[in-house]
C-alpha cells in the first residue's frame, strides 16, 4: 500500500485577492480571513504585501497584522517589492518572502517602471542578503505564458531567470499566469521542461480563471509533476492591470479537484467553506469557487484529511 | 505545413439546457434561440426532446420547432426516450435521434422506472428499425462516471453497453457525466480505454460543471484523443434529479479552450456571443461562460475560422 501523494495549497486570498477587492478591509476583518483559513489547516497562506500604503490601502498595514497571527500556525508568506521591503519583513520575523519579476520587460516597465535587468539585479542582491541572513525567500516568475503588452512568452526567458533566481538561493519558483491567459497544453509544455529542470519540489503555480481554462491549467500541470499551488478562498481576487480578468483559481475548487484525484491537501473542507463565506460576507464583492454549492450539499462524501 | 485539427462542438442549450431552466419558453423563443446558433455556425445542435409535454413542459412542440428550422443549416437531433419516439421524430424528418440509456440500473429505475436490461433491448429494437429505416441513431451512455445512487461506475458496464449499441448500429456514443462527477484523471481513464477500443470518430463527450472541473475534463478528453463535444450557450442547464447541479460546460468557454489549443471549431465568437446575451435574456437565469467577459473586450485577438 503507497500512502497518498501530498498536493501543498498556498492560499493568496489575503493578499492577491484582497489587493483587487474595490473594498479596503481593516487589519482585523484581514486578521479573521487568515485566521478563519489557519483553522481550515491551510498549510500556506499569503497573509500581506509590504508596500506604500499609498500605492496599495489594501495592503496597508502587514507586518503589525502578521504580528496578530498565532505563530507557525501556517506558512505565512509576505510579497516584497525591494530591498527595504526584505528588510521590513526580516524585522517583522515574515517566515517567507516573495520577490516579483515578470518574464516580461514591458510589464516590468509599465508596473514597477524597472526594466528586467533592474529587477532582476535588485533580486539578486536580494537573495544574497537573505543567504547571509538564512531567511527564506521564494520568486515569482509573473506574466510566464503571456503579457497584455508582449502578447505570449517564450520558454527561454523563464528558464534563464528561473536558473539565476534558483542559482542565487531562491526557496522556489512560482510559475505565474498573472492576467489568466494560458491554456492547459501550454501548461503542459512550459511545466515540462521546468520540472524537468528544477524538479517539482522547486516549483509551484498560480493560475487565474480569466478564460475559464483555471482548474483545466491546474490539472495539466499536476499532470507534469507540480505538486504546490496558489490558489485564492472563494475565488477572490483578479489583477488591476487586466480589467475583467477574474480572480485566482478558487481554493475551493483546487482542493476538491486534488483530493477527488487522490491526492491529500490536509484541508478542512467544512471549515474552507466557513472561510469562504467569511470572504464572501467582507469583501462583499467574493462569489465563491463555482464548486461551493455543491460542497454544501456534499461534504460527508467527500474524503479529506 | 499541416491543417489544424477540427473539433465538433454540439450545443445542447436548447434541449439539455432549457429542459432544466425554471422557465418555460415559446417555440418561438426557443427557434430564436437555435437559429442565433445557427447565425454563430454551430456545426450541431440538439433542438429538442420528443417527449410528453405533461411531463417535459419545456420540450412541448418539437417536432413543429424542427419544421420551423431552416433545413441543414446545423447537424440537428432530437433526444427520443422510445419507439414512438423515434417514429414521430423520423416522420418529423429529424436528422440525428438520440437515445438515452444510463449505465447505472439504479438511474434507469428512477428516471425512467425500466431496469437497464429493458432499456437495452428497447435501444436494439430501435436501432434495428433506424438501420433498415436508413435514419441515423445515436446512444448517450448516462452517468457513465458515476451515478447519484450507486456512486462511482465501472469501466466494464460501460464497455459492455457500448460495445452492444454500437454492434446494432449506432452512428456515435455520447459519454456523459449526467452529474458532473468526474474528474479529469477518471476522465482520462475511461477515454483512453474507449477511444482505444472504438476510435475517436465514433465518441463524444457531455461534461457539467457542477464540481467546477468541466473545462478540465473536456481538456482531458481532448488529450486522449476525443473530438466532439457537448456543450451549452451561455453554461444554460443543470440535471432536474441532483439540486444544485450546474449546467453543462458553456459554449462560449469550451470554444476558447479548444481554439486557443489550436483545434478550429468553424464557429463564429462573436455570434456566439449574441446567442449567449440572447440565452440569458430569454432565460432570466442563465449566467454566461466564465470567459464571457473576457472575451466580450478580446475578441479581435482570437483566432477563429
Amino acid at each position: 500500500m503507497t500512502s497518498p501523494q501530498h498536493i501543498v495549497i498556498n492560499d493568496v486570498g489575503p493578499r492577491d485577492g484582497l489587493q483587487n477587492q474595490p473594498k479596503v478591509l481593516s487589519i482585523e476583518e484581514r486578521s479573521s480571513l487568515i485566521n478563519a483559513l489557519i483553522d481550515a489547516q491551510l498549510p500556506a497562506i499569503e497573509v500581506g504585501a509590504i508596500v506604500s500604503p499609498k500605492a496599495v490601502p489594501a495592503m496597508a498595514g502587514s507586518t503589525e497584522l502578521l504580528s496578530t497571527l498565532p505563530a507557525n500556525a501556517s506558512h505565512y508568506s509576505m510579497l516584497i517589492p525591494n530591498q527595504k521591503g526584505y528588510e521590513l519583513g526580516r524585522d517583522a520575523g515574515a517566515p517567507v518572502m516573495s520577490l516579483v519579476i515578470a518574464t516580461s520587460n514591458t510589464m516590468n516597465e509599465k508596473n514597477i517602471r524597472r526594466t528586467t535587468d533592474d529587477i532582476m539585479q535588485q533580486s539578486m542582491n536580494i537573495l544574497a542578503q537573505a543567504k547571509a541572513e538564512n531567511q527564506c525567500v521564494q520568486a515569482y516568475l509573473a506574466t510566464a505564458w503571456a503579457c497584455p503588452f508582449e502578447g505570449q512568452m517564450s520558454l527561454d526567458s523563464l528558464l534563464s531567470l528561473g536558473a539565476q533566481l534558483l542559482e542565487a538561493g531562491a526557496n522556489k519558483l512560482i510559475i505565474a499566469d498573472t492576467i489568466g491567459a494560458a491554456s492547459p497544453d501550454q501548461v503542459a509544455v512550459f511545466m515540462n521542461k521546468l520540472v524537468t529542470e528544477w524538479g517539482s519540489e522547486k516549483l509551484a503555480c498560480h493560475f487565474h480563471d480569466t478564460r475559464a481554462m483555471g482548474l483545466a491549467n491546474v490539472y495539466a500541470a499536476i499532470e507534469q509533476g507540480v505538486r504546490e499551488f496558489d490558489a485564492s478562498i472563494a475565488g477572490l481576487g483578479g489583477c488591476p492591470f487586466a480589467p475583467g480578468a477574474s480572480g485566482n483559481v478558487a481554493t475551493e475548487d483546487v482542493t476538491l479537484l486534488v483530493e477527488q484525484m487522490g491526492f491529500r491537501t490536509g484541508i478542512d473542507l467544512e471549515k474552507l467553506i466557513s472561510a469562504a463565506d467569511l470572504a464572501i460576507t467582507l469583501t462583499g464583492t467574493a462569489q465563491g469557487g463555482r464548486s461551493k454549492r455543491w460542497l454544501e450539499k456534499n461534504l460527508a462524501s467527500v474524503a479529506t484529511n
